[in-house]
């Protein structure tokens, strides 16, 4: 793929200065991209970066003001400018028409809406509805009674237990899995288990992206449910009737026990795990690896394992390095009091 | 579904208090509960939430003496009858009828038992074995001469190596995997690493249930064994030549490290990690997130990383509480002996 | 499986010390070993289990000199040496014919090397190149013009997305998914977040192993690289962009944040988690559990969440231990400044 600069910032919407007639072949990062390559800055603070990029040239906000060797295109919104300029270079995408491939196993009951494709050896169970235009790619297994919304793509190896709902333009990576059983037992006299069973479901709103191999557990009773919007990330456990609410954000390998409700535009970064029949708060930010074993306040950002809010972590912290110094003072302080008591001072 | 409240009490085998023709529509938990719905409780320090909810009626134990202005049924235990009552409510399980699915590919010398259902494009490998009533959903995978106990459930994308062998009545969740290489080699000269065989297997006992998309490794010869009744959440990961006791819990995104051994009836929270080569005894309890690196005695709890007996960790918890409150007591002191030594005082 | 120790010595290339005709059967590690088993030691402080071990024979190397009431094999190697042997009394391994399978879905255009083995319900998209000898043991996916390379081994339930290029004698387990889409979005005005196209692929090299349900995303734009030789455990995180140099080993549930470098012998312990855009240099380690959020120098060990360089730590971790001998000082003090001062000795 080439294309003339003067035509990629048409095709953009940014305004160019630089020669119009340099030929782009790709995009990289401002740090990696090399002659040919558009790349792009949104903050100020990779300025360095750019005064040094080896790029052809760059996409930045309409008011930046500093040095760059490299030809510019200002647009309003640099990130989303780019994100469409990217697409030009992306390579062949999977072709995807409409349509059942011969292999997969769709039960005759089960509902297609228009359009929708379905890939090699999935199947999709008695009572299934799939939306219009959505794509299983290919070893998709849709259960009993789950309904899929419109516009969404499901790739391989996604796996919906029964009777769980999904809502339209969802994306859910491979090994996805919605609606396993939540994890629960009562304890017999003798030591063992007792399952309870989970007889809830899943329900899933609009516009969410669901990461490779993260599962999604079904409801003891009634429903786990992810808001509208919500993005999970890759490895991320959701426990039984956990609610999650819109926007928010849930980074790779985090955990979240039973019962738990996580708010709106949530950010909970990676590997952090939250204890069950919690209340996060709209707007909470949980550091990676943290361990929240409490509510956390709208708004709070909270750290550490068990996490508490930043201040008092930083404080914490800030104390813990004080140790040695303290530990000096105190010394200095008992061989002060010896003098002052007359027995011998301290050699040295 | 709907259901007379008499009805339902003489299901579950309880003693209704309250009206017997008021109609049940589905359970839900005390909180969320609404008209028409079934709730229960286990637990005395839930009766501020069991004398304002808006169930219809509620499951107590024989003794409980809280306010409640919902009719009761009065049951042994209320948890268990709970479960079976929401059984009532239970939305259609996918049928399952005995048989293989068409789709499927069965070796000609696998053998299955009497009862089995194969669901669509599942593959049982030469050698293989399935026990009577297993349930193999859909896309499930079992490998050469591995054998599946009895009464099993093993949900879609299930895969099972070779030479694996599962006990009766074993629930294995979408994604999980049993038999997958243990994770060794051995550093050559030139800092590449060269495979060691995993030549072993995995045994799992009767009674185990292992949550979505878990990995369980084979040993690197002989065996890594689950013991009977064990339940195991999602994404945990079972190192190789691991030993685990009968009705242990494992909760999510656990690790368990090589050859160590977990004793009976332990509980692993969440999160947590146990180093290698340990034994951790029976009755023990790891708390979430913690990092094992030592043998931890029969019936002690342990907590942090690295994790300490809980007594120890909320001593040096405690102690950090106190630094702000060392450090000005140190300064206060500091103040006192210069004033001794003649000094001049600080000021205020 | 039997065989003469004498014969089992010669086969590995060691040298006897002790009755060839006995009848080896198995092996074991010298603990768990009993009469009829092969063990091997490799390590000093192993040798009171030597000494006690139940084991017939034990593989040693040359220069091995503690007690042992077993026949010894010595050899250069003793590990290699152990592995070898082990191989003898593998279970069988299953059969793996060159050819497709009739149920496997190939599309017309992909192709497939000399030798491929192409086992039951898998998949492989238009454009995508298996090469040599290569063994898709069942249920796997290949993506539209991905290529897979010569020698590799792909378990049942890899799936590899569109466009990813893997080296050759390349391990992938169980639940694999290469080239899922990279966690990328931009926040919009209203708080909902709008989804960076993740067009890169991914590079995988030779000699690599991949680990039980561990997810590798695919770049923004350009690739995320897995260097030759690294090997990967289970359920492990690998983020877009990232970057993983040769040889370098990341141990189960760790995560890589997106864009972030792993140099060359790279040792990441279980559960590690690192952030997006660091540098952790050639033969750094990290600890179990631990969580960078700096850049790590080569050659340097860190531990700790926030992880610090070991000898930092391990201060840290004494000053904590001596916490409360510095707040009994700390009263001891108080209470000889009190007597300096005239007033009233503390009782005792």
């Amino acid at each position: 793929m080439e294309i003339a600069l003067a035509e990629l910032a048409r095709k953009i919407g940014g305004t160019l200065e630089g020669d119009g007639a340099l030929v782009i072949r790709g995009v990289a990062g401002v740090r990696e991209a090399r002659e040919g390559d558009l790349s792009f800055v949104a903050n100020p603070r990779y300025a360095p970066d750019v005064a040094q990029t080896r790029a052809s040239a760059v996409i930045v906000d309409r008011k930046w003001d500093k040095p760059c060797s490299a030809a510019l295109i200002r647009c309003a919104h640099a990130d989303r400018a780019f994100a469409e300029a990217a697409m030009i270079f992306a390579p062949n995408a999977p072709p995807c028409e409409p349509g059942v491939h011969p292999s997969a196993v769709i039960a005759p009951d089960a509902r297609l809406g228009e359009g929708v494709s379905v890939g090699p050896l999935c199947v999709v169970e008695a009572g299934a509805v799939i939306g219009d235009r959505t794509v299983l790619r290919a070893c998709v297994y849709v259960g009993f009674q789950s309904r899929v919304g419109s516009d969404g793509l499901l790739h391989p190896n996604v796996s919906i237990r029964e009777n769980c709902v999904i809502g339209d333009r969802v994306i859910l990576h491979n090994g996805v899995v919605v609606g396993s059983d939540g994890f629960g037992y009562t304890v017999e006299e003798d030591g063992s288990r007792r399952k309870i069973p989970q007889i809830g479901t899943v329900e899933i709103g609009n516009d969410v992206e669901i990461g490779a191999n993260t599962t999604v557990d079904r409801a003891r009773f009634g429903c786990t449910r992810i808001g509208n919007g919500v993005k999970i990330d890759n490895l991320v456990q959701i426990g039984h009737n956990v609610q999650v609410g819109d926007y928010t954000v849930v980074v790779a390998q985090t955990g979240i026990a039973g019962s738990t409700e996580i708010g709106r535009n949530v950010i909970l970064a990676g590997q952090s795990g939250i204890a069950g029949h919690l209340v996060i708060g709209d707007g909470a930010v949980i550091g990676g690896q943290s361990g929240v074993g409490k509510d956390v306040p709208p708004g709070e950002t909270w750290r550490g394992s068990p996490a508490r809010p930043i201040r008092e972590m930083m404080k914490a912290d800030a104390a813990l390095l004080r140790l040695p110094q303290m530990k000096r003072a105190l010394a200095d302080l008992e061989a002060r009091v010896r003098k002052l008591e007359g027995g011998e001072t301290r050699p040295g």
